[in-house]
């Protein structure tokens, strides 16, 4: 049983590493006084951040790790790297020193090590990364955001079931939808793995909660609390979203600093474009979480400040305390049979 | 050589059909005087609208069509319907009596019946869908939309040299910038199809043009003129876009009806936000093109309105105009080559 209470932290991942991540940390341990955590990275940078940071300072130990991972390194050659901030505090999850990990670094490398080290849950294929993100419906989980290129039924059925289980833990609703992400035409609906997994979770123990296939617009429009998809659609998806209301935020600056009448607007509509402004923060969605570890991996964003490191932690801390991963089992012991009859080889192409 | 002057129009596509037709074609005919229209649909229900639409009258032709393919019908299903007005207006392109056909009607089937009556271009393996959006930095071209679930290297090569035409034809740009959607994460980059598509555009007459690949966010942010990608994303990435925007939309008319002094600021900041608004107006985007094929296929959304079906009609003169199927042979045989190299079985899963 790993400690509850410690989570591990890569003090050397993301653009404003190490400052950006002890100032997170500040705000983190303000936010959840009993937890404990494992700073990772290099000392003689991190003693005097930890000075001006006193709460941080207070609930952390500090775990000298010489090397970072660059973020433009390959998986391959990080995995070499056995001093790595990442890799130790990676470690300090298998050595069960720390419930969890959150990380700002290279995602690539991240992913390789998490599987590697921690190695996967019992009956879990391959782990899925999951995030949190805004509709007209409240807040959507969508899984995976690019931890597999290509998947196949059985893939797309776990991500469903560990979907579930995130979308309760993290938002916590009773009984979330589920939607299969898909294209409207008829023609290209056939492809198998999407009808084999469609099927599966018919036949499911969340077959109550299943939609069926969703299209793109689905996603913003809130049709369903979960969204399922493979990790090269799921990335497109994300980043085109987000790419569209950073393109409309940009265009709304515009139009208010675009005349003194326009000024005025703003200063009239404030309120009201603030919350808009804050619901949309894509701050208040980082960390993405690596699904079907045996621990609990946070993928902060890398260019994200203390506001947005800290939530990823929260959401570190979240996946804890509603025993994210012991729920994960309990869903595939129940659907424990279905998969093995879809995991069907994946007709692509 | 088909008429250059005559667009077939399948009058009784898309939810508002067949008025919404007409109303269209009537914008259509009063901005390009010398053209003439083929509409193709129920004679006893045109009759009356083509009375109160003078313009619309005088610049076409009526040919019955006793029967029309519901928005539901199976593509297999659609293509034993011979009667059907969008088959009827996609003969007229075959027979060569129209230079190409738009029509608001199910996309499944006008993608199967133009393949199959129409036929693609010498060289063109498959075709693909088109379509035009706002970015950062003007409008973008992507493609394919959903024509293709699956592609391989040799279709994304080709979409990409049917993109800088059409980039060239309906954006006139001289030297549109293209780019490959992939994904970021260093492992998944390595999927055989667009390690070889990008390899075979780096050697081609258009290397000058080739970014590279992009990921999602630079759609919007409109880093390359042209995004490429196969039809199954395409389509996500088109309709989560979409929904993004609408979603944005839909909170800021939230935001100025939330109070009286919110109310006022949406007067004041009016003109820019109207031009915002029109900027990004769906209906200015509406006519997805199918190219590669002999003939000018346009889709118009099915829930558009008049303005926006008279935009598809407007993108289908372009094609014509600017000699867009001449231009795609031009492209194509100077990419002779390469395509049969890289023409290798995709590696996907």
């Amino acid at each position: 049983m790993s400690d509850p209470y410690t989570l591990a932290v890569d003090a050397m991942g993301g653009d404003g590493a190490p400052e950006v991540v002890v100032a997170g940390l500040e705000l983190s341990a303000e936010r959840h006084p009993s937890a404990r955590f494992l700073l990772v990275g290099d000392e003689a940078r991190l003693a005097p951040l930890l000075k001006r940071y006193k709460r941080a300072a207070a609930a952390c130990t500090v775990r000298h790790a010489a090397e970072a991972i660059a973020g433009d390194m390959k998986p391959t050659a990080a995995l070499r790297v056995r001093g790595s901030s990442m890799r130790v505090a990676i470690d300090a999850v298998a050595n069960e020193e720390a419930f969890g990990v959150v990380s700002a670094g290279n995602t690539g490398a991240l992913l390789a090590l998490a599987k590697i080290v921690i190695k996967t849950l019992p009956g879990i294929d391959r782990p899925a990364m999951a995030g949190i993100g805004p509709s007209a419906r409240g807040d959507v989980v969508m899984l995976d955001l690019g931890a597999n290129v290509a998947c196949d039924s059985r893939n797309l059925v776990e991500f469903a079931i560990m979907g579930d289980v995130f979308a309760r833990t993290v938002l916590g609703l009773t009984a979330p939808s589920i939607g299969l992400l898909n294209v409207g035409s008829e023609e290209l609906k056939g492809d198998d793995r999407f009808r084999v997994a469609a099927e599966t979770l018919r036949n499911s123990h969340i077959a109550a909660q299943f939609h069926g296939f969703v299209e793109g617009h689905d996603i913003a429009a809130g049709t369903t609390d979960v969204i399922v998809t493979d990790g090269f659609t799921g990335n497109v998806a994300l980043k085109t979203g987000e790419g569209a209301l950073r393109l409309m935020g940009g265009m709304l600056r515009q139009v208010f600093s675009a005349s003194i009448g326009a000024k005025i607007a703003y200063l009239l509509a404030r309120p009201g474009l603030e919350r808009l402004r804050e619901w949309l923060d894509p701050r208040r969605y980082n960390g993405a979480v690596l699904l079907g570890l045996k621990g609990v991996v946070v993928k902060s964003h890398g260019g994200t400040d203390a506001i947005g490191f800290a939530h990823a932690m929260d959401v570190g801390m979240d996946m804890v305390v509603h025993r994210f991963n012991e729920r994960i089992r309990e869903g595939l012991s129940r659907i424990a049979v279905a998969p093995a009859e879809a995991a069907v080889p994946a007709t692509q192409g």
